[in-house]
C-alpha cells in the first residue's frame, strides 16, 4: 500500500499540452532570468531595446540558470500531479534569477513583495531590483521565497537537505547539487547522509546532481570523468542513479523534457516503492539480521546540459555557451555596442515573450499552468520559512537537576553530564522536533549516556551486535563530519525545529566559515517581516582547551568565540558557565531562544560545583556576579583588587588563588567576580546585553588593578572591553599557544593563569604589596617550579593541587585522573 | 621499459623467512606502542610488572595502531626489494605510538634523540616519555621523525601526500586513511586528487584505507556499506581498488602477512605498469584525442582489520578488541586491580618480547630485519623533512615589473593583476619547485592571464576544445575546495617546496583550521633541531570585502586576520599592500621567508597607484610610514589629527578625505599613515615585528585624535594597539558587517568607512572644529545622502566619487565599472 505521501504516478499522463506547458514555464523563467540581470527598462521587448534599457553595472550569473528553471518546472508538474509537499534547495544559488523567476510565475513573489506585481511595471522593479543598489542580491538569499539555503559559499545543499528532511516524513525535498559545489569537501562527504535518514520517520531527499562542465574559468571534475566512473560513484554512495543527457549541439529543448519527464516519474515510483516498504517495515531489520537489503538504494538524478543554456552560442566569433564563458554574465558588453545591444535583444526574443505575457505584462496560464496551488508551491511552502511551523520545546523545569551544593565547592560533578540527564528529558518529551548533533563526541562530551535513555543514535547501515545504542531511528546524530553536523542542524532549524550541536571546542573552527554564512542569513532574516524566526544554532563545545589530557596541543584553540564576536551583535550570544547548575540555567535559556547563535564552553570533566540553583539561576540572569564568598572585601567600601574569571579552569583558578591571598594578605581586599555571559562585558552601545558603564564600574571599580582570568585567548577581554573606564587597570590571562600533552595544571601554568601566578600578579599590580610580599611572591615562584617538577617525575599533578578544596568539607576538584572509557576524538 | 624508480617487482620472493621478518617487526611494532601507553618501568617484562610500573595517566590510542604498524612492516619489506623511495603518511595519526615505534625499530629514533639509545635503558625512555609531561605528544607530530602530517585534526591525509608528491617524479607516497576520518567532507573529495597528479613528472599517492569498523563511540560509515558499495565508490573515485580482510575470529596472522604482501606487490606490479607507461607517453592525450583511457587507474588498497587488534578480546567480560572499546586505551584499569595489571603483562608477553629484544634490550636482527637502509627508512626520508631539501627560489628583481607612478595615483592598475606578471617570471624560473593553488579563483583573482605564459593548469581528466590552459602537467592547481588548495600546498611546503595559495577573502576561513594545524605544526618545529626550516605558507586574498561587487554580503569576511593573529607572533605576519608596488615588493619578501604563515590581502580592482617603487621599498621595510604628500603638517610641528588606513580601499577613503580637509579647513595639520605590515602596530613584546613605543609614538602621537580606517573589523585595531599610550584617542574605522549587492563606495557609506564620514568624524573629534565647521560637517552629511540616493537611481556610483583623482593628473580611481570577463565565484 501506497504511503499517502508519496504516492506512485499513472501512466500516461506526459500529454503534448504538458509538455507545452513545461517548455513555456521554462522560457517564461529564462526570459525573467536575463531580464534581471540585464534590464533597467522595456521589460517586454515591445519596443526595441537601447543601450539606456540596460543596466550600468551587469552583475549576476546565468551559467547555473536554465538548468535551475529547468528542474523548476518539472517539479512543479509532479507535485500537481502526485500532490507532494516538496521544498527546492538550490545548490548552485548563485543563479539568484532563476528562483526569483520562478517564485515570481508561481505568484508568491507578488504575495510576499507586493510592490512588484504581475503587469509591466511588476517586471520592470522586478528586473531593476536584482543585484541593485537597494535591490536584492545577486544570489539565492533570504530574501527568495522558498529558500532554506544562502547561494554564497558552496558546498552544504545536500546537509542542509537532509536536515529538513528529518523528522518530516512527508516531505520531499529536491536538492539541487552543482558540479562545481560537488568539488567541495562538504558537499562530497554529504552524499553519505542517506545512511542517517529513516525511510519511516523521515522526508525523502531527492539530490539532482546538474553537470555543465564548468566553474567560473575550469572544467568541473564530476563533468570530466568517464560516465562508468561517474555512475559508480554514486552507486558507491548507496544511490540508484538516473542519466540525463541533453541540449548538446542544438537539440530541441522539447525532447530534454520528454526525457528529463519520464526520468522524474521513474525517480518517483522508485521513491513510492521505498517509503511504501518502510511503512511495511521492510526497512526495519534489527542488529544481526540481514542487513545488507535494509538500506535503500534511494533514487538520484544527474542531469547533464550545457551550461547557460539558451544564451547566445557564439559572441564575437567566440563559443559562450556550454562554456565556462557562461558563468557570470555571458553578454558583458551588451551595453557597449549596437550590435550587442541586438544581441541581447535577440537572446531575449528567442523565449518568445509575446507568447508567455499578457497585454498588460502578466504571465499567460500556459506559463504558469504548471504552478501548483496555495502552500504546495516551492515558493510558498511554509517548510522554507520554519518560523511559520515552530512550536516552543516543551522544556522540564531543570531546577530539578540541580546539584546539590551544600557550601561552595563542597560537591563534584561533571557539568555536561548532568545537562545530559535534563536533555534526555528534553528528547523524551519532544520526540519529533528536537535532535541532538555531534562528530561522534557525544559519549565524549558526557552527554552520554544519559542522553541514550530514551532514545538511540540514528543510524541506516550495517549495525553489529557490538555496536551501543544504534537504532534506524534516533534523536542523536553523528557523523564524523563536522561540516554535516552543523549543515544538518541548520536545515533542522530553518524548517523549525530545535536542536544543538556538541563538539570538541578546538574542532568547531572548522565550521568558522559555515557560521559565518548561517549568521548572515539571521542577521538578514531580522529585516524581513515575513520570514518568521527560528531556533536559535546552539553550540555546547567541550573537551576545551585546558582538559585536552589525551590528545594535546593540536586539540587546544579556544578562538572560535573571537570569530563569533566579529558577527553582528544582534545575532551572537557567548556564555561560560563555571559548574553543573550554571550550565543548566544557561542551557534553558539557550533552547528557549529565537534567531541568536548561542557559544556555550563547558566542562566536563569533575569539577567543584559552586553555586546552589538559585544562586546559579540569579548569577546567570545578571550574566555575571560578585562572589562574595570567595572575596574579602569589606561592606561598603571598594576592594584593593578584582579577580575576574571567565570559564571553569579559570574560575578554579582565581577561587584557589583568592584563597591563598586570604591566607597570606588577609588585610588585602579581593573582589571575585564570575563572568558568564561575556557579552555583558561589551558597551551597551555595542551589544543589546552589554552592562552600561555605571554598572561596569560599580563591578570592576574605575581605578583598581583587574586581573581577569580568561578561557580563551586572553586580548579578547581588552578588545571587548577597550571603552571602559577601568580598562587601563585590566590585566588578562589567558591561552597563549602554548601547550602539549601534559597534566591539567601544568597546562594552566605554562600559560601563566595557574593560582600561583595570579597571587604574582597581584602582588606585582596592587601597590605596596611588592615590598611587604617579596617572600611570599618568592613562595610562589617556588611552588610553580616545584609543580613542574613533580609532574615530570610522576606524570600526575602534586597533591596539593590535584586534591585542592574551597573548604574544609569540600572534595578533591584539581586533577581528574580519570580513565576515559567513552575517548577523545582522534 | 620500466620507470627506474617503480620496478616491476620479481616474483616468488615472499619467503618463510620472510614472512617471519614481516611478522617479527609487527609484532615489536606493537609491543614498543602497547608499552609507551602503559608503562613507566620494567620495560622488557623481565620481572613481573607490578602497579608501580604502570603510568599513573593512561593517555594515548591503541585501536589503529596494530593497523598502521603492519602496513609499515610491509612497505619496509617492498622499498628493500625494489628500492623504492617512499614517505608514510598517517592519517589516523592518533595512532602515534605506532610510528614512534616503528622509527625506533629502524634505528633513526635514536639518530635523531640520542638519549633514546636501543637498550633497555633506551626503551624505558621512550615508553616513558610518551603522553608524559616533559616528553612527547599522543600524536604523529613534527616530533615524530617522518611525518609531515600532525596527527590531531583528522581529514587531510590524502591532500597532504598528494602536496608531497607533485614535482616528486620518483617519490611513493603511502597514505593511511582511517576509517572515521574518511567521513570528513575535506578527505572525501581528496579522492579526486588523482585527476591533479600527473603520471609523469608527479609522483605516486598509494591510498591505504583502514577500515577497522569503529570511531572513538560509533561505527564509521565506510565499515557499514556493503562490498560492492564500497568497491564501487573507489572505482567511482577513479581507483583500481584491492580489498585484504584479514585477523577476524582469531584468524593467525600470518595467514594475513601472505595476503597483504601478495596484493602490496600486485599494486606496486599496477603502479610499475602506469609509470611505465606515462613514460611511453600513453597518457600525454591532448584535447580532443581519446580520453577515456588517458587517465590511469591507479590502485589503492582497503585493509579491513578488527579495531585494536591483538588487545585483549574481552576485558571483565566485555568484548574489546574489534569494537569501539579498543580506540583509546583498551584497559583503562590497568593499574586499579591486580587482575587487570596480569591483564596487560599477559597481552604484551603474547607478542613474546623475548624473542624481538637480545639481552641488552636492543631489537634483534630478525626483528629489523625490514628495515631498509639509511635514507630509504620511511623515517628517515629527508623528503618528510623537507627544509632539508629546500633550495631558495630564483627571484627576478621585482622591481623591474614595477608600475610607473610619476606622482601619487597618476596612474592606475590592478595590483593583483601587475603581480601575476612577476609569478609568471617565478614559474619560468623555477619549474619544478614553485606552484600556485587556488579554489577556481586564479582568473577572477587576476593572476591570468598572466600566469599562464609559461604554464597550464594542471589537469588530468577529460579536456575539451573550449578549455583555456588546461594540460597534464602545470604549475596552477585548481580545484573547488579550498581545504583540497590548502593541504595540496601543505604538503608541498612541508616536502621542501614553494607556493600560495590565492583565495577570495571571505572563504579562506573555510580553511580556518587547517591553518591552525599548520601554525602550531610550525611553532613547535622551530624547537626541533632537527626540523630544517620550510617555505613559509602565502596566502594571496583578492576579491575582497569592499569589492564583492558580483556577490554581496555572502562574500564579504576580512575576519580571517583576527583569526590569524590569535597564533604565535613567532609563525604569523599580516600584510595590506595598498597598491602593486607595494604588493610586488611584499610578495618578494613573502616568497624567500621561511617558517611564517604569511597572510597578504590585496585588491584585483582598476586603482590607483600611490608610490613609486623606490617609494614602496622603502615603506614595505619599514612596514607602515606617514605619507607626507597626502597631509598638511608643518615640519617640526606635531599634527593636529592622524589619518591612518591599512588597507586599498581604506587608504583611499583616507586620502580622498585628507583632500577635503586640505581644501576645507587649510589651517588643519593633518598627518597621514599607511600600515602595510600589520604587526607593526602590536607592542614590540608581544610580536617581533612591533614597534617601540618610541616609534609609535613618534608615528601616532600619544595625545592627538587618531582616526584609523581598516580593511577589516575595525576592533582589530584596538586588540593590537590596547597598550599603546595613545590608545584612548585611536577611532578604528572598518566592516562592521553591513553589507550586500552594492556598488562600492555605497559599501563604504554602509559602513561609515567613507571619505564624507572620516571628514565628520574629524570635525567631531579635533577640539574646536565642530562650532567652526558645522556647515562643512552638514555638507558631509548631505554629500552622504545625495551620494546613496545617485546610487539607487542609477545603479552605479555618483561621478564625483568614480572619477575622483587625487592630483589633476590623475585617472580615475573609484569605481570601475569593468565587466568581469574572468568571473566571480558562486
Amino acid at each position: 500500500m501506497d504511503d499517502p505521501a508519496f504516492p506512485h504516478g499513472t501512466s500516461g499522463e506526459l500529454t503534448p499540452d504538458t509538455i507545452a506547458a513545461l517548455d513555456a514555464w521554462w522560457r517564461a523563467a529564462n526570459y525573467l532570468s536575463v531580464g534581471q540581470i540585464y534590464l533597467l527598462d522595456n521589460p517586454l521587448l515591445r519596443r526595441p531595446l537601447t543601450r539606456d534599457d540596460i543596466k550600468p553595472r551587469l552583475l549576476g550569473h546565468w551559467g547555473t540558470t536554465p538548468g535551475l528553471n529547468l528542474i523548476y518546472a518539472h517539479l512543479n508538474r509532479v507535485i500537481r500531479e502526485r500532490d507532494l509537499n516538496t521544498i527546492y534547495v538550490t545548490g548552485p544559488g548563485h543563479g539568484g534569477p532563476g528562483l526569483v523567476a520562478c517564485a515570481y510565475l508561481d505568484g508568491t513573489y507578488s504575495e510576499v513583495y507586493p510592490h512588484i506585481r504581475e503587469n509591466e511595471d511588476g517586471l520592470r522593479k522586478l528586473f531593476r531590483q536584482f543585484s541593485f543598489p537597494g535591490g536584492i542580491p545577486s544570489h539565492v538569499a533570504p530574501e527568495t521565497p522558498g529558500s532554506i539555503h544562502e547561494g554564497g559559499e558552496l558546498g552544504y545543499s545536500l546537509s542542509h537537505a537532509y536536515g529538513a528532511a528529518f523528522d518530516n516524513p512527508d516531505l520531499l525535498v529536491a536538492c539541487v547539487v552543482g558540479d562545481g559545489e560537488a568539488e567541495t569537501g562538504p558537499l562530497a562527504t554529504s552524499w553519505h547522509s542517506n545512511k542517517f535518514v529513516d525511510p519511516r520517520q523521515d522526508g525523502v531527499v531527492l539530490p539532482i546532481l546538474h553537470l555543465n562542465g564548468y566553474k567560473i574559468a575550469n572544467p568541473t571534475v564530476l563533468a570530466r570523468i568517464p560516465e562508468d566512473e561517474l555512475i559508480d560513484l554514486f552507486r558507491g554512495y548507496g544511490h540508484k542513479p538516473y542519466l540525463v543527457t541533453g541540449g548538446f549541439d542544438g537539440e530541441d529543448p522539447i525532447e530534454v523534457h520528454k526525457r528529463f519527464a519520464a526520468v522524474l516519474d521513474e525517480v518517483l515510483d522508485d521513491i513510492a516503492t521505498i517509503k511504501a516498504d518502510a511503512r511495511a517495515g521492510r526497512y526495519d531489520a534489527a542488529p544481526g539480521e540481514e542487513q545488507h537489503g535494509s538500506t535503500p538504494s534511494w533514487p538520484m538524478i544527474i542531469l547533464r546540459t550545457p551550461k547557460g543554456w539558451t544564451c547566445p552560442h557564439e559572441i564575437d566569433g567566440v563559443q559562450v555557451e556550454g562554456t565556462y564563458r557562461a558563468h557570470q554574465v555571458p553578454l558583458a558588453n551588451a551595453r557597449d555596442t549596437e550590435a550587442h545591444t541586438r544581441i541581447l535583444e535577440d537572446w531575449m526574443k528567442k523565449y518568445r515573450p509575446e507568447e508567455l505575457f499578457d497585454e498588460a505584462g502578466a504571465p499567460v496560464g500556459l506559463a504558469t499552468a504548471l504552478a501548483p496551488d496555495g502552500d504546495r508551491r516551492m515558493s510558498a511552502n511554509p517548510v522554507a520559512n520554519g518560523g511559520l511551523l515552530r512550536k516552543p520545546l516543551s522544556l522540564r523545569d531543570f531546577r530539578d537537576f540541580a546539584v546539590d551544593v551544600p557550601s561552595p565547592g563542597a560537591t563534584v560533578d561533571e557539568a555536561t553530564k548532568v545537562l545530559g540527564h535534563w536533555l534526555s528529558t528534553v528528547i523524551e518529551d519532544n520526540p519529533h522536533t528536537f535532535r541532538i548533533f555531534g562528530p561522534d563526541e557525544t559519549a565524549s562530551n558526557r552527554l552520554a549516556p544519559a542522553v541514550y535513555e530514551h532514545t538511540d543514535k540514528q543510524w541506516n547501515a550495517e549495525i553489529w551486535e557490538t555496536d551501543d545504542h544504534l537504532a534506524r531511528a534516533g534523536r542523536v546524530m553523528e557523523m564524523l563530519s563536522e561540516h554535516q553536523c552543523e549543515g544538518w542542524l541548520e536545515g533542522y532549524l530553518l524548517t523549525g525545529r530545535h536542536g544543538l550541536f556538541n563538539c570538541y571546542e578546538a574542532f568547531i573552527h572548522i565550521v568558522d566559515s559555515m557560521f559565518n554564512q548561517h549568521a548572515k542569513w539571521l542577521k538578514v532574516t531580522r529585516e524581513i517581516p515575513w520570514r518568521r524566526p527560528i531556533s536559535s544554532l546552539n553550540y555546547l563545545l567541550s573537551s576545551h582547551v585546558w582538559r585536552q589530557d589525551h590528545n594535546g596541543f593540536s586539540h587546544q584553540d579556544p578562538g572560535f568565540i573571537d570569530h563569533v564576536v566579529n558577527k553582528s551583535a544582534d545575532v551572537v550570544r557567548v556564555y561560560l558557565p563555571f559548574d553543573a547548575n550554571t550550565l543548566l540555567s544557561t542551557y534553558d535559556h539557550c533552547l528557549r531562544s529565537e534567531n541568536y547563535v548561542n557559544v556555550v564552553v563547558a566542562g566536563k570533566q569533575p569539577a567543584a560545583n559552586w553555586l546552589t540553583m538559585d544562586e546559579a539561576v540569579a548569577h546567570c540572569t545578571r550574566g555575571l556576579g560578585i562572589l562574595e564568598w570567595a572575596g574579602t572585601e569589606v561592606p561598603g567600601d571598594s576592594p584593593d583588587v578584582v579577580l575576574a574569571a571567565a570559564g571553569d579552569i579559570p574560575t578554579l583558578e582565581v577561587l584557589a588563588a583568592a584563597k591563598i591571598l586570604r591566607e597570606q594578605i588577609p588585610d588585602l581586599r579581593v573582589r571575585v567576580v564570575n563572568v558568564v555571559d561575556l557579552m555583558r562585558l561589551q558597551s551597551e552601545t555595542e551589544h543589546p546585553h552589554g552592562l552600561s558603564d555605571r554598572e561596569f564600574d560599580a563591578i570592576f571599580t574605575t581605578d583598581k588593578p583587574i586581573l581577569f582570568a580568561y578561557h580563551g585567548y586572553p586580548w579578547l577581554i581588552h578588545r571587548l572591553t577597550y571603552r571602559r573606564h577601568g580598562h587601563d587597570n585590566i590585566h588578562a590571562r589567558g591561552y597563549k599557544e602554548n601547550g602539549t600533552t601534559t597534566t591539567p595544571f601544568d597546562m594552566v601554568m605554562l600559560n601563566d593563569l595557574d593560582r600561583y601566578h595570579l597571587v604574582i600578579d597581584v602582588i606585582d599590580r596592587v601597590p605596596g604589596l611588592s615590598e611587604r610580599y617579596a617572600e611570599l611572591r618568592q613562595n610562589m615562584q617556588d611552588a610553580r617550579l616545584a609543580a613542574r617538577q613533580y609532574t615530570r617525575e610522576h606524570g600526575e599533578d602534586i597533591p596539593e593541587v590535584a586534591n585542592w578544596a574551597w573548604g574544609d568539607s569540600a572534595g578533591a576538584v584539581g586533577e581528574n585522573r580519570s580513565v576515559d572509557t567513552g575517548g577523545d576524538n582522534a
